[in-house]
C-alpha cells in the first residue's frame, strides 16, 4: 500500500490516538491545532500531556497551527473536532482540500440547535456529497488505541470504495481492525446517541438496582436508539454492531465514563446544576438526551427511556419514580413482527 | 387475573427466584426436587442455603419431592432443570401434566451428544408441539431476583398466545417485566451459545487486552452466534434483543461469571484440565464451544471466535496467538449486503 499524507483536525485524545495508528502504518500524519503551545509540545517533546497523558508521540507525526500545511495535497483528512467546533473548522479546511481528497469523520454528536449529522454538516461546508464522507466508529477509548491494545472499529460511508480506502488507510493487522459498513447514517446517529443510555445505567448502578437492571436498560435501550435511527434512515442491523452495541458496551460499563458518573450522582439526589458543576466538563449524554427527546417528537418514535430521563433531569422527577414509571408500562412484545421470509437474507456479519 | 397452581422443576437457584416472582404474584407454587433434605428445608426454615444462601423463601411455595403432587392438575409446568437432566426430569412429569396446562421452560444448553434444543428436548417427551412450548429468558441473575431487583425477561413462543399467557403469569409491575417473542429458537439458541462468548471476554481480560477489545470481542461473537441461530432458524434481531446482547453483557461484565473466571485462568497459561478441577463445577462455556463447533460445521456457518476458543481449549493453542488470529484475518464488512428495501418493515421494539 502506498503511504499517503493525511491531515488529522483537531489534536484532541481521540485525534492523536487515530495519528498514532496512521503513522504505525507509514503515513505522513500532519496534526492540526489551533494551540502553538500544543504543536510545540508534541512536535518537541513528543507529548499531548492534557490529552493523553503520559504517551509518547510518534514520529510520523507533524503538528502544525497552518491549516493549509495541514490539509494542502493531503491524500485523506481526517475531521475529529468537537461536534460544537465541527463547522468552524470544516468551513476553514474547505478551501485547501482537493477534490480527489478522502474526508472522514470520527466524531460523535449531533450540531446543536439544528440537530444536524457531522457527515451532513462536513457536506454542507465542504460542498461535497454525504454520500463520500467515511464516518469512523467503534469501542474505542483512545487511551487503550495509543498503548496499541487491540481495537476493532467501523467505518461507513455509502460509497463503499470510500470506505474501503478508509479500511486500507487504518488497517493494522496487529491491533486495530476495520470493518466497513454502508449504512453512514447509521454509524453516526449510534454513536451520537448511545451517550444517553451511559447515563441512565449510572443512575440504575446509582441506585443500586444490579446487572440484570442494567443489562436490560442497555438493551432496551438499544431497541429505542434503533428506531430513532432507523426513523432517520438508518439501517437497525447498524445498532447491533461495533458503533451500536460494542460502543455502548464500552460507555456502559466503564465507570471512567463521564456520563454514567454523571448519572451516578443524579441517582443520591444532587440537581443537575450542581452536578454539572462537581464534573467541571462536557457531559455530552446531558445534550444529547434533549436533542433525542427532540428528534424522537420530529420523527414520532417512542423512546421511554429518553423520556423518563428527560423528566429526572430538565423537569426534576425523583429518579425512583422514573424506574417505576418504566417497569409497570404496559405489557409489551420484543420484536415487532412475527419473524418472517421478510427477515430472510440479513445476516449480522 | 386469576391465580393459579404452578409446578416448577426442579428447586435450583434459577428455579426458586422464579417461584419466588410466581408466589409475590399470588400463584401457588409446587416447587419438585429429588432432594428430601431440601424440600423440607424450604418448608420448615423457609430457605434454600445451597442454591440461594441468605434468601428467604415465601409462604406461597411448598417444596415437595413427589412429582404426581407437584404436576397433577397444575395450570402451568416450569422447567428449570439442568440441561443434563431435562429429558429425565421431562420423562417422569409426562404422565401428570394435563393437556392444556401451560409448558414453560427456562434451562440454557443443547443436550449432550444430540445437540437438541431444550424445547425439542421436551416436546419430545411430553408428546406436544414444540409451537406451543414457551422459552424463558434474559438477563437474570437468580441471586438479583430473589431480591427483587429490577429485571427484565423474554418468554417466547411460536403460538403467541402460549408466550402471552406465560407474560401473564410472570409480569409484576413492580419488579419483574416480561416482554414476549414468537422467536423460541431465537431466544433459545441465543442463551444456550452466549457462554463461549463469556469464557471469551475472560480470556481476553486474562491477557490484559482492555474494554476495546472486550467489547469488540462481544460485538463480533454476538455476530457470530446470531449466524448460527439463523442457520438453525432464528430471527437475527432476536439476538439483538434480551436473550442475545442483554444476557450476554449481564454474562461479561460479571467477575463472579464462572465462564469469565475460567477464561481468565486459561490466559494465565494454566491447562484447562487444571482451570476445570480449580473450578471444581461445571463451566458451561467449555463443553458449549464443542457444540458450536460441531453445530457450525453442520450448518456451514463461519465462526472465527468460536473455533479460535477451541483450539485455545482442546488443541493447546496458546491464547495470544488465537488473538493474532483474529486481528489479523483478511479485512472485512459488517453487514452482508447494503441497506435495502428488504431491511425496512422490521424494527427493534
Amino acid at each position: 500500500m502506498a503511504h499517503k499524507k493525511v491531515a488529522v483536525l483537531v489534536a484532541g485524545s481521540w485525534g492523536t490516538a487515530l495519528s498514532r495508528v496512521l503513522a504505525d502504518n507509514g503515513h505522513r500524519v500532519l496534526l492540526w491545532t489551533r494551540n502553538a503551545a500544543q504543536a510545540d509540545e508534541i512536535n518537541r517533546l513528543r507529548r499531548n500531556e492534557k490529552f493523553l497523558a503520559g504517551a509518547e508521540i510518534p514520529e510520523g507525526i507533524t503538528a502544525t497551527t497552518d491549516m493549509a500545511e495541514a490539509v494542502s495535497d493531503a491524500e485523506a483528512v481526517l475531521f475529529v473536532s468537537p461536534s460544537a467546533a465541527m463547522r468552524d473548522v470544516a468551513r476553514q479546511a474547505a478551501a485547501y482540500i482537493g477534490q480527489d481528497a478522502l474526508v472522514i469523520h470520527a466524531t460523535k454528536g449531533f450540531e446543536t440547535d439544528s440537530l444536524k449529522r457531522m457527515s451532513t454538516v462536513l457536506s454542507e461546508e465542504l460542498g461535497r456529497s454525504e454520500q463520500r464522507i467515511v464516518v469512523l466508529s467503534g469501542p474505542s477509548h483512545a487511551e487503550e488505541v495509543i498503548r496499541r491494545h487491540p481495537t476493532t472499529i467501523v467505518v461507513a460511508a455509502k460509497e463503499i470504495v470510500c470506505a474501503e480506502s478508509a479500511q486500507d488507510l487504518f488497517m493494522n493487522s496487529s491491533y486495530f481492525r476495520v470493518y466497513t459498513n454502508p449504512d453512514y447514517v447509521g454509524v453516526e446517529t449510534a454513536g451520537a446517541i448511545k451517550n444517553i443510555i451511559a447515563l441512565g445505567a449510572g443512575l440504575s448502578d446509582g441506585l443500586g438496582y444490579g446487572d440484570n437492571a442494567k443489562a436490560a436498560l442497555i438493551t432496551r435501550g438499544l431497541a429505542e436508539i434503533a428506531r430513532l435511527g432507523e426513523a432517520m434512515g438508518a439501517n437497525t442491523l447498524t445498532f447491533a454492531g461495533l458503533a451500536g452495541v460494542g460502543d455502548l458496551i464500552v460507555t456502559c460499563t466503564s465507570q471512567h465514563s463521564r456520563n454514567w458518573r454523571a448519572g451516578s450522582m443524579l441517582a443520591q439526589g444532587l440537581p443537575l446544576d450542581e452536578v454539572l458543576q462537581r464534573m467541571g466538563m462536557v457531559v455530552e449524554g446531558v445534550r444529547t438526551t434533549k436533542s433525542a427527546y427532540v428528534l424522537a417528537r420530529q420523527h414520532g418514535v417512542e423512546m421511554p427511556i429518553t423520556d423518563q430521563l428527560y423528566a429526572v433531569l430538565f423537569e426534576g422527577r425523583p429518579p425512583e419514580q422514573a424506574v417505576e414509571s418504566l417497569m409497570g408500562r404496559v405489557k409489551t412484545h420484543e420484536i415487532e413482527e412475527v419473524a418472517s421470509e421478510a427477515s430472510r437474507g440479513r445476516t449480522l456479519r
